[in-house]
């Protein structure tokens, strides 16, 4: 069935010792590169391959859908937007091109339920489940078929991208409204209160988030009950973005490639994710801390530390891309430093 | 005199806020990138231009010298390897030129005190001052003339680059026991214990701990008369080296070029900056917070944030130039994002 994935096997652990042993003859104090020795050794382990190769096809998908939910008050802008944006995602004016394009990424957006008709772009509506998701507040997002739909579309492209030579991997969401179905994922998820996991989105007042504390517990009433199955939540909690973007983090795990997580709705997809596959998140590094207090949740549910402490609240895949290229750096240290013997240089004694 | 900096004009407010302004019509919620808006307002007032130009040659100078102290048991490594590493630098085989080649900048090392009277490299030794500088728990670390002469080559230096169209520097260091003159300078100007500043440099053990401590007690006792004096400082603490960084970074600010600071023994070199060239400060962000226990001092005295928390410690202006391509990020988000306008998105209301 389209919910069932297969296994995830772990990174290599024999590959990362190898690339950690590479680590120690490099022209460097051991260790002194902290993090960015953590990172190459473990896309190394990724790759089974040490030292591991330049990053060739690294990639953005975006996963667009409009939320029922917006309807109530819970953003700062209207759910016209969400058509508006992947309309720039598409000709390249949103942060997240000029990320990508500044870290060497390509871009992919996916229209899984944003609330048009129109045609997006090229392609870009080829696995829409419908117009917008359900008020979760009140309703399901999903019927039975339309989340195995999405869960079927995210597992589809992320075969896609990996059959077509992504060696990493982002998602990225847009969808006015989707802080509030990532709220009550994590809040279900992690056993939290609304009042844990409520923040401002895209910049919402203080009427607009109580209005989104009280959309966020109503939805959890009715998600509690099916917390610990992952399927049944995506479909009474996500919506169709969502759920696809989950069964993505999944599938590429599935397939053995690395993937950058980005904020709270990556997140939120993201914990589901490690429900529908479980071991996917030893694939994920975190790319940012969110400004949004559910994340903070997530990064410790998973106990992933993540690259960046920016502020960024934006979404896209921003914050994953801004960190790519602190991977590329980690990568290419591996590969590319001369080594205490290449160089005659004195070892530490 | 060589010693004296022409007046520092801070980085151009009405240009910051005309960043500011511009960030609120490009398509996304208000503050939604964080710290990478900040850089980019920050990069915008640097260059008087908004949108700022990317950068086109931002580059990173080595100051390269030993120090009397590494004879007495202060550092992993053996001063041969300061001479052993400018060459790899020149050969391109050190972590600096992968993470530099990583984020589009060039490397220049300059030879001050290295403790050889080798020919490193073309033009490597042009400025040097002498071989090795003073031990200096028991002697000042150069004379009079000579720290004229470390001062005039980093502000020759910094007009130099500047000159050539360097429009971001990087000060990186290279020189075996040059964390323990860093720690005297930074204990000496942040009124400092010895046990608050020394920590374990390239990794030494706990005897050598105590060994760099006690190092650090008896400079400190020499230093703390003239810690108000950044020249008789330089002189009796610092080094060639250190004392030709001081003088690149004040410089660069006079001539109005903003610095990417890197780890604990640029911090040093930046608190006597600041005491050189009053206001330099506002020319600098820090890249990132290195492990030795006094950089953090450093960034609470010079009220800076880093971009990275990576637990690296290597020197070389690695931990700046690795946070290099997010500046690069956050300067191209200003030129290159469409407005609300241009995109026809709808703003907030």
């Amino acid at each position: 069935m389209s919910e069932d994935f297969a296994p995830v096997n772990p990174p290599e652990g024999k590959q990362l010792r190898a690339a950690q042993e590479r680590h120690l003859q490099l022209t460097k104090p051991p260790g002194s590169l902290g993090r960015l020795e953590e990172i190459g050794a473990w896309i190394a382990s990724c790759q089974r391959e040490v030292p591991p190769h330049p990053l060739r096809r690294p990639r953005v998908v975006i996963f667009a859908g409009d939320h029922g939910i917006a309807a109530h008050g819970v953003s700062a802008y209207p759910s016209e937007v969400t058509a508006q944006m992947v309309l720039n995602f598409v000709t390249g004016g949103a942060a997240i091109n000029v990320l990508a394009a500044n870290a060497g990424a390509s871009v992919r957006v996916v229209d899984l339920s944003v609330d048009t008709d129109l045609d997006l772009g090229p392609g870009v509506s080829e696995f829409k489940v419908r117009r917008s998701s359900g008020s979760i507040d009140r309703e399901d997002a999903l019927s039975e078929d339309e989340v195995r739909k999405a869960i079927a579309a995210g597992k589809a492209i992320a075969d896609q991208e990996v059959d077509e030579g992504a060696d990493l991997l982002i998602a990225g969401d847009m969808g006015i409204g989707n802080t509030t179905p990532s709220a009550v994922l994590i809040a279900s998820i992690t056993g939290q209160e609304p009042v844990a996991v409520v923040g401002r989105g895209t910049g919402i007042d203080d009427a607009g988030w109580m209005r989104k504390a009280v959309a966020v517990r109503d939805a959890l009433r009715r998600a509690r009950p099916v917390s610990t199955d992952p399927v049944a939540l995506l479909r009474t909690a996500a919506g169709a973005d969502i759920a696809a973007m989950a069964a993505f983090l999944a599938q590429a795990a599935v397939r053995n490639t690395p993937v950058i997580l980005d904020g709270v709705v990556s997140g939120a997809a993201a914990l589901v994710a490690q429900e529908l596959a479980p071991g996917a998140r030893d694939w994920w590094i975190a790319g940012h801390r969110s400004v949004e207090p559910a994340h903070t949740l997530v990064l410790d549910h998973l106990d992933l530390k993540p690259l960046l402490e920016f502020d960024m609240r934006l979404g896209e895949g921003s914050g994953a891309v801004a960190a790519l290229p602190l991977v590329n750096a980690a990568v290419r240290i591996l590969g590319e430093m001369a080594t205490f013997a290449d160089a005659g240089v004195t070892d530490k004694s």
